[in-house]
């Protein structure tokens, strides 16, 4: 049995060494990344057992996300796999203070956009303790929203944990279209994660940053709500109604793709251990040490979290 | 007024340096390529006067292939511009023997393949000596078809010479689709060039080399008819019925790609220099040179192509 | 139910890129190999189900070997772990005619070499129909010599199939210990192979080829006997006596390290498939194959051996 | 009719990667780069029509900095070409603080510094509105000093504005020379652009910001003069006397090479706008944002520069 | 007659580029390093005449080492060779905040762990003004150990001065075998080098920072003591008793593995100048400019050094 | 005593990678190189105490140049260095068939073309046993051809060897210069090393190897004369009027640069070992592995070169 199956697309990202711009760049890193995806990683990193569900293109560029992602011990083996569609891309410009970094997606019409409820795989769906998504997976298609949706009730049924961030992405679709689709979604889900950002975007929230959590949890009755804000300190409002709140930390900046992914897999941790303050800290922790890491995911140690954890300090072990 | 305007997509092309595989891949080399725009830059090599006419997509993505165009010398001036669609890309895996070079396309919905008649600069179209273009253009949509078709009327209207290379790309089409399109266009070109191998598959041909040049000038018309074979000889079937055959050419194998595209742009400078022996020796020159750069682009001097025709000697020139 | 195990060290390869020398190189690509997980990985090609059995040191370097061996779907849930001993490296200097390529091992004291037979998983090892090691485990110490002989004898009594390939190394140990050494344990296996040369080398064969598969059968009563002899063709001596020789190939040189384990691996298919010709083709095949590809593993697919055993043409798919 | 035509020289900027010592590199990155070419390839960014006049040796290298600077939009049709002399080189050595960048120069005896009067294309130099050089043309040799003369001169004659950045560099020429050369030149100059930090040096002022200004319009009459004090803020003294000051800004240092000529770029923008205030904005925002782009050129656009203005936040668009 | 001899190990140095993780890594930066030789070379920078004692193993990784070493001026014309054994290696992780760099250090069992006082050349070893080693050398083996008590026995018979820097390393022995082998040999010492941490650590000092440096005097006579407290002001104790402080510096930070080396480096010069106070200006300068360089090694002139006292400035030198 | 001193200029070496031209490059690899530097190299590889002699640039390109050649065992003591002129430079482009290798160079106005005789250190130049240089020092200027008389003048007079290698080339000088400034230096060596391409080429010699090698004997006395014409056999005319004939290779190309460098250090070596034979023998094989070696020089063991002769066989060594 999966401790977590998480539930989204993975693509190809392609970005230009050393800051160099697109428009000028003669070669590319590729790494591989994709919020839910990300989630898995950081969960197989703290040992637990996690799979990635999601659909993909069968040729090299599919196999190479397939390969990736099971490298880093996470379950690829109920992958939905098609001739048709294409891989999904992303090109990423790394900024440097002033000019931000820049993401162009190149993933529309690829495999995951075309699932269909008849291609899943629900024995192996039912065989775990949580199961997460996010808003990016809502946003590709009105069939990946379907799909969504049937797994959440059918989570409901099993009394399966649902887990969702809500990762608000404007170049995917419009603040309205966002609203609409994530309303009856976040209804259903367990644990909801989101920035402040995005939830002021979405809901217009404004003001107090513990009433907004408080507010997410009257509108969608989640379990728990957890949100970041940037280097400020994030907060979890617990079953009980308790908020607990983080410290903020404000890391170098090598690569902070995949940082919020990170502090879901925290939260997550933290929830099936239950001990939700623990996951609050594993949630900063990584997150901080993620912006460390080139790529997506957060290829932390335990060791590292505790350490962090205890002094936040840089030395050279040696 | 430009010497040749060719119309055509061009697009990122994305390769895992060392021979490395897709599936393995960590970074990849970026370069700019596609039949109709490296025929326009060999013949800027050339000091012809071009232009590559085509439809791209308003982002750093789009503006990297024009800036890639532009710096060898041929004229952007033109293109049409879109917020919309994609930016083609290839993924290129280089092989060595026994392994082939493999290609993935990804160019569905790419800008061009959603070109207009209306969009077309007919002014522009009309300044030119010669038009040229491929098979691969015709392959990519209804829409390219439509346009390709247009913009031959236009020329022979204009009395503008026509060139077309046949370039079967068997991940595009089949070879009953070739056919059916290809042959209502190939009756409009005054100079159709191709392999053996493509008109073997597409028409179907067998037998003796000249005579396959005799049969593509008895079905279609044109003025002129260049086959190429691989390492061996090529030929020219020239205005007057006459046959000039090259010498063959076994190039190291750096890079292939682009060298019938090299040879192409041989083949029309002789044309329009009226020198059509010339213009073989340069095809085959610049051909059998290109497989020494990398990249789809004939990088190459007018000195280097003089020398290759008296030697084909290889010495350090120091 | 595993189809294979296999048992043996994997390493870390460090080599200079571009013929550089190592003794004026200033970065060095980091691979992972090892004779018995190149095997693993080539069967997991080949969709049979593996895993790959062996003792690492539990720091970034250990992990670093498992994530890779993992990544091209080798099962790695069984490996021992531990706090002591070292990860085992290798340095290897491309070389090119007339200047050989070299390697350095710098594995003494490794993870493996410590190994005993207390730590073995005997349930793992009895879930496997065969089982597949080599000459090269036998020569890093008396430890592994007496877990080998161990594993061996167990395999007997559970009736799984024992594969081995000489793979001598004459920098692990001399003639005289590799035979030793090797003789009483090849009396224990099912399927011997080898190249012409380590047998000639150990056991002093001379003369023709077929003839000393004969006297391998005869001396040590495998099933099957397998030898190759560089370019030329290899031969499989079967169950029935039969001798079946392949064609020889002479590919391109990119990397050839990991080419006899791409052959084992085939030889290994094709017993297990009932198809032992078939075996021998896909263990030509997949050795030419590897030729081309950068690294240890023979990262091929089905498709491409089948092409190759078609065609053993290179061209450009597109 | 140009926009814009700037004079000078480019360079092959070679740098190591990684702030490696020059005296132990072992590659080195190739740009290209010049302070007036820098300025041209600014203005084009912005959509004026530009074009770059210079001298160059016709070779590979010579080649190499045409196609850069073509590359980015700006016209190359008129530069002067020779068999003789050498392409111009710079040698960069990234320093982090406290080890300061250190360029050394090697462009003795390059083609521009040959330049004469005779080969000046008048006419192409009649049909531009702005022509704008600096500093160091001045400091390259007698004969480009000559030039220089004649052709600020000749716009006089047609009425064409000229802009003038002091650009001293201490490598080039003394203090001494400096001031004895640019008097005469600055006295036909109708922008004068300079760092706070030049005029100090080369004049001897003293004393308050603004009065600096003044003093250089007093002595020298052009109709707009701009300074900038690194990071502080700029400031710009009008035709009418009016002094604007800017904001300052603080970025990250990719590579601050050409920030200076991004500023100037934006000051003749702005000019050439009618609109002094944006071309304060421009020249901030350009030159800030040059800081974290790899190479001379400010490869910029408009959106970025609007974006700046408004905003100066740092954040991922995605 | 050397100026100074430095004996230690100096090993093959591997890092992942661009804050690569290990796990993940697939280059590796190859650089040489060793506290010893690190010193020897800063003091080669100075223009001293320096030559670096050790034995390696004769295989090209051996030599690359000495190439190396010999590249920065330092002698290298009396190691002592071995054909057993092998070359240290160790690993370093670059991290950035708040992830740690981590180092794995590889080096048991390397050869100069092997040493013995048979193998000693004592004529080369008479030759010299002044003899330093490190903490790190007598954490290698024991053999290392009687080596270093003996030439120190030696240095003081022939009156060559001794200079140590007692380097704890946690990764090559524990805290109180470090004091036990660090006691008899400090007294031995004429200029003992230390972190504050390191002595904190290991003799349990506490309290205000110049006091320690006079316990460590108490303890064990040395004529100097320096110590360093990270970006905090360093001191050293003279032979008077006098105290000088520096002035701390807070640099970039590319590389800081060899900045302690530097400082080392800048204290011996000082004493065999005669001029302690110099020599603290130079141990600052040098410590600080070492973090701007990538590598153990301070490639660092003298007229940076005069540089940087002067100023502390970072600007663009041209 | 040094065993030999050579005389000449070395450049730093700038490549494009992996066969890109130069007009396209964005990186350089940086090499030294230089023909006489090559030699001293090759010897300093065999064990003879070499010492290479030149004038350099004081700058960080020149200690760049110093830094490597001492890395490679050749003492570089005896430099001339100066603050005036600049480092030598040559661009080399890597050709594939049919496309030429080409070399630009930039050494025009170098630190050695400004050497005096005032400058040269007699004792220095008196405490060796050969001297050798090149045509190519001859060909830089008339500086540098009076100092060559006056040191072969000078080794005459102390019994010095003298060595000499044509080395012509046609970017230096022509055919006609190279004539009348060889003849007078000819006479004054004794041996004389040359391709017979450029004998052919200077001298007008035609017909007979062997009967060339005669002419060159009778025209200019040499002791031993030794011709080398590509991949077939060389020969040596020895003191005795004794022909040997070597036996021809065929290298892989990987970097040619420097193999007739490499071939010289063989002649030489001979010389001095009195084995002209094994003179030969070493100068092909150093000339045929230098092929495999990127850079200019021939860093191959004597073990690698004893191998070569006794097998010529390529062959991993593991």
């Amino acid at each position: 049995m999966f401790d977590v199956i998480t539930f989204g697309e993975a693509m190809i990202r392609l970005s230009p060494p050393n800051f160099e711009r697109l428009e000028n760049a003669v070669s590319l890193d590729l790494k591989i990344g994709g919020s839910e995806a990300n989630v898995a990683i950081a969960l197989a990193r703290l040992k637990l057992k996690t799979s990635w569900y999601s659909k993909l293109t069968d040729n090299s560029l599919g196999r190479r996300i397939e390969n990736e992602i099971r490298k880093w011990n996470v379950d690829t083996n109920h992958l939905i796999w098609t001739a048709d569609s294409r891989v999904g891309l992303y090109f990423l410009e790394f900024g440097s203070k002033p000019r931000p970094s820049k993401v162009i997606y190149d993933r529309k019409n690829s495999a995951i956009s075309n699932i269909s409820k008849n291609e899943i795989d629900w024995n192996y769906l039912g065989d775990t303790k949580l199961f997460h998504t996010s808003g990016i997976t809502l946003a590709l298609s009105e069939n990946c929203r379907e799909v969504v949706s049937s797994i959440l009730d059918f989570c409901k049924s099993k009394n399966i944990i649902t887990s969702f961030d809500i990762n608000y992405r404007s170049k995917l679709w419009t603040i309205k279209e966002a609203r609409d689709k994530l309303e009856p979604i976040l209804s259903k889900i367990d644990i909801i994660i989101s920035s402040e950002n995005d939830i002021d975007l979405i809901f217009g929230y404004k003001g107090d940053f513990k009433e907004k959590a408080k507010k997410i949890k009257n509108e969608f009755k989640p379990k728990v709500v957890a949100l970041t804000r940037g280097p400020e300190s994030p907060l979890i409002l617990d079953e009980t109604g308790k908020i607990l709140l983080g410290t903020g930390n404000r890391p170098n900046l090598i690569d902070r793709i995949g940082a919020s992914d990170a502090f879901a897999g925290g939260i997550i941790y933290g929830y099936l251990k239950n001990d939700i303050e623990k996951g609050l800290q594993y949630a900063e922790a990584m997150s901080a040490l993620k912006f460390s890491i080139p790529g997506d995911f957060a290829i932390i140690n335990i060791e590292e979290i505790e350490e962090f954890i205890k002094t936040k300090k840089s030395t050279i072990d040696r």
